[in-house]
């Protein structure tokens, strides 16, 4: 099972995750993101959905049109690990192509 | 523009939809929708993202792992219109198909 990041590991990571911050008051990650429209929107959760699938972790999201508000945890863990830096790098690799 | 529903025919559509309440303090309906896994709870997703797309009406949704929760009301109109209900309504009938 993945372990939670220490501190340090974690102020890490978000440096060079551009647009993911901690939440407070919970061990976790948040990254708004918005689209053109619904149709880019929804290709970004699609593209999203099959990596979370193919990785066994799954965002928290949440889609009104064009935005996505996404909170990563590793709920097994308690917090976060590094499988949620993982599922923030390719989601802002696939929000970048989606975006092109 | 679709107009907003009287109380009458919203209490009246909301009959006939299982499931859906109205929401505190919004004229708006919501819906919490439980499936197996990811697998169903995002295929539901896709299936109703493009009705939504098709019909130009777009839900406000969130989701954890099997988990939708989906609040519908129609922005331009300020509130509850048969757009809404008609969205429901094909909801409803793509969980059925989707749970099967």
């Amino acid at each position: 099972m993945a372990e939670r990041l220490s501190a340090d590991a974690r102020r890490q990571a978000l440096g060079s995750l551009p647009g993911w911050t901690e939440v407070q008051g919970r061990d976790a990650i948040a990254k708004t993101f918005v689209f053109k429209d619904f149709n880019e929107a929804f290709g970004f959760m699609t593209r999203a959905a099959l990596v979370a699938e193919k990785m066994d972790h799954h965002p928290e999201w949440r889609n009104v049109y064009k935005t996505v508000e996404v909170v990563l945890s590793t709920h097994d863990a308690g917090g976060l690990t590094k499988l949620d830096i993982e599922l923030a790098t390719t989601m802002n690799a696939i929000a970048k192509l989606t975006q092109a």
